[in-house]
């Protein structure tokens, strides 16, 4: 089972590929259109790390230039990895309604990207994403760097932090989906 | 020169393609995903309607379901009548998050499949769209159909309220873009 985590920003959207050990096809041709991190090394969860980093776009940019970048990198990524799910932070704001605006926008984007390929759309309380990584629904994104670097064998915590939210929130589904399995 | 003009909505999704006289261009084979209405009536202004119609989501199906539809149906619509812009109304939300997060997806999914067409998107603020078609920015929504019905030479006021909307949008475009070719 291969799975996408995303955590959405019409500047900035961090992505991570993670494949449950389990289940171990690799995909071909992993080519990115996005600057990108693929460490091989292996982990004691069984989860492999296939991709991860970030899709950057201009802050000159106008927000439909950012919003075809975001949909065109993510669609790109997907065709490459093949993921069964995506995984995003759900979001309730209660505040700024202006940046809620313009997340829902990137958001948008990127869930047609995922559902025009297939890919089931998952979402999870950040409190719940911290939860499955760290164990507390209140720890510090440093906090969840290092333990995300230790769940997944990576040599180094990840970055940056768009990146490393990504894969929390990846790492966060397989967890939820294996013990669902049981 | 056509213009697209656009409500979007996650559950419905107004559009309206309106043609300046001045540039007779007709597409060909006009077939759409969504319900629409195809008047041939002229008008005084010598902008003729293409099409107008709204895509509509079913209630039951989830969010990204529904963003892929709308981005779906408005990519089709655009492939077949080639818009050089496309118009929406600008938002600035004081109230309600929630309804502007929900809404920001929609205007993401709806900006990527312009976009990605290489279609210019403007946006008018909504005082803006009442003051071209009836030239008061408070205008009722029964007063904005009634004239756009006058202004367009349509045969009764266009409904749903939705595309009645996108008519005003695309029309509001044409008038702005006409004022600054003098």
């Amino acid at each position: 089972m291969i799975v996408l985590g995303v955590d959405p920003g019409s500047h900035a959207t961090g992505y991570a590929f993670l494949e449950d050990g389990r289940t171990p096809s690799t995909p071909m041709g992993a080519a990115s259109a996005a600057a990108s991190k693929t460490p091989a090394k292996g982990n004691p969860d069984r989860i492999r790390v296939l991709e991860y980093g970030v899709i950057r776009c201009p802050a000159k940019d106008a927000l439909p230039l950012r919003l075809e970048k975001i949909h065109r990198d993510l669609s790109a990524l997907i065709d490459v990895y093949h993921p069964g799910q995506m995984a995003l932070e759900s979001i309730f704001f209660a505040k700024f309604p202006r940046s809620a605006l313009v997340l829902g926008h990137a958001r948008g984007a990127i869930m047609v990207a995922a559902q025009s390929r297939g890919v089931t759309i998952v979402e999870y309380a950040p409190r719940l994403v911290k939860q499955a990584t760290v164990g507390s629904g209140s720890a510090s994104k440093e906090r969840v760097a290092s333990l995300i670097q230790s769940h997944l064998g990576l040599k180094e915590p990840p970055t940056p932090a768009d990146a490393a939210d990504a894969l929390a929130i990846a790492f966060c589904h397989l967890i939820q989906a294996k013990r669902t399995q049981v």
